[in-house]
């Protein structure tokens, strides 16, 4: 490695230091960099800094936004009545991108996990509270993962938003579509069956 | 896409743009890079720019270089009788890798292709010239790859190199180590015979 001068070398460092590039795709990465022309690298350089200067959350559902309003919140299309519950931004997107669904959303940062010490003031619990009490809200949609901790998120949740009067319902878990059920494992097996729906 | 705020899409679509990386892989490392301490991402960010301003060819071999010189050609204690000739600067980083080699180095930037419009002049040969004819040079060895294109520039050197005293090799070519030679293709396995030596 110590046979490339120092500024390349650098980059390669900080390349591989992200998740899932190694040294050698990192070396590669580099080098291409390297050839590019300055613009392009200006550009990425530029964008990273960027990034990092102007991403916020939203003020209203925490969501990643480059303004105090994220761009569903402020979009009066969606449908404002309904919130969607989930953890991580990411979350989000791949609701989004399902196309399936029409209101607005409330991200978690996070879910509860006494055993790390992330308890309900932790992540933005209260946050939806004050939403759910403030806007005129009819339905949650709990959809926090299918681990233990964000079935538990959702329970808490659940019992939280009994006090409103708000529809509460919890995503759909099962085999997933397109699913081989001798690799689907036991747990999503016996609740699939157990959520059978008649036909 | 478009579910990301602006800041973080022109990263993912500035990191898209490298070799190898897709649209997915893009979105994971632009979400690590949003997450990471701010000092992470200027850092990557500043050695990109770094990279781009220092970056340059050693003046001598024309090897990637932080200065007028490259570390390889400033080191008093490599064999400055001897040179190797590499089509790229990765090429010299592989033998290095390899420390099989103690000389110096020439790196042609390029190999000799007609068809491309690659012609003698377009790449470092005279440069290499000047070096063998004025520098204490008793060895040249030929390096470039085994494509057609690095065996026509061999010859095309070693016919070049015949005016000057020194000894010209080639690196030997063959099965590679560890090679299964069911899995070799039938040229390398053709050279791998004629080349045979006695044990």
């Amino acid at each position: 490695m110590n046979h490339y001068p120092a500024s390349l070398l650098r980059v390669i460092e900080h390349i591989a230091k992200l998740p899932g590039i190694g040294t050698k795709t990192a070396e590669r990465l580099a080098l291409h960099i390297m050839n590019a022309p300055v613009g392009e690298a200006e550009a990425l350089s530029r964008s990273i800094i960027d990034l990092k200067q102007k991403i916020r959350r939203c003020s209203r559902c925490f969501a990643l936004s480059d303004g105090e309003l994220c761009r569903l919140c402020s979009d009066t299309s969606r449908d404002s009545s309904s919130i969607c519950v989930v953890e991580q931004p990411g979350d989000m997107v791949a609701i989004e991108k399902s196309g399936a669904y029409k209101g607005l959303y409330h991200v978690l940062c996070g879910v509860l996990s006494p055993l790390d010490g992330v308890g309900p003031d932790s992540i933005r619990i209260k946050e939806l509270m004050a939403r759910v009490a403030t806007e005129d809200v009819r339905e949650v949609v709990l959809a926090t993962g299918t681990s233990v901790e964000g079935e538990a998120t959702a329970a808490y949740l659940a019992e939280q938003l009994k006090a409103h009067k708000v529809a509460i319902s919890r995503i759909a878990s099962g085999v997933p579509v397109g699913g081989d059920l001798k690799y689907i494992d036991q747990v999503t097996l016996k609740r699939a069956m157990e959520a059978r729906r008649d036909v």
